[in-house]
């Protein structure tokens, strides 16, 4: 019997927003669209060829800025260029949370920002 | 510049348990620990060689269960046996919350199931 983690699906207010700012602001691209129900459209976005997938799925019948609660921490957008890649997001609209920083503890640079919804995106250059 | 989606991250209550579940419910492995400071204490779970990544992250000066919010909607585990993980992850603790069907409009078969802080996860059988 065999497993993996396939894609995550977070809920967006926005759809088309939303995948928008995943592709303008952070690069990736728009791999899939469903209509799951006359309530529930989705978009997934990704890279074709490699990393993660992320989901994103709009219920028409829920109003209302999504409540982020404290359950959903980040995700992560890997990278070689993290000063650019943050500039490129934050001119596309994302929120700043912190600008790029070469960690001490890590030989790593991040930076946060926020998605339209309040995701925080953590963007990593290795 | 290049960017692709890394690994995502949520918060758990129990970090231990949490890993514990995803190894023993789910078959996935533990990748990698990170003790990121006195208060925040990670694991990786995942496959190491394909699939995405989950972050598992307790912070250990916030006491209560996880708030849920509606923000995060579910993770997704691909296997290629619905039936038997179901049964696997059960027995091992998870929340059922539905039991293997398979679906008309796609040719998948999916069951759904909680893990110990109410994330809802998907199994899908393709």
């Amino acid at each position: 019997m065999k497993s993996k983690l396939g894609q995550y699906c977070i809920n967006v207010s926005d759809l088309e927003g939303s995948a928008n700012f995943y592709v303008e602001a952070l690069g990736l691209e728009i791999l899939h669209r469903t209509d799951v129900s006359e309530t529930c459209k989705e978009i997934i976005v990704g890279d074709p060829q490699e990393g993660a997938r992320l989901q994103l799925a709009h219920h028409t019948d829920r109003k209302g800025p999504i409540d982020q609660g404290n359950a959903f921490w980040k995700l992560y957008i890997d990278t070689d260029d993290c000063n650019g890649l943050y500039e490129r997001a934050v001119g596309a609209g994302a929120r700043p949370e912190m600008a790029p920083k070469k960690l001490e503890k890590w030989p790593v640079t991040i930076a946060f920002l926020k998605d339209p919804d309040g995701y925080l995106i953590e963007l990593v250059e290795s």
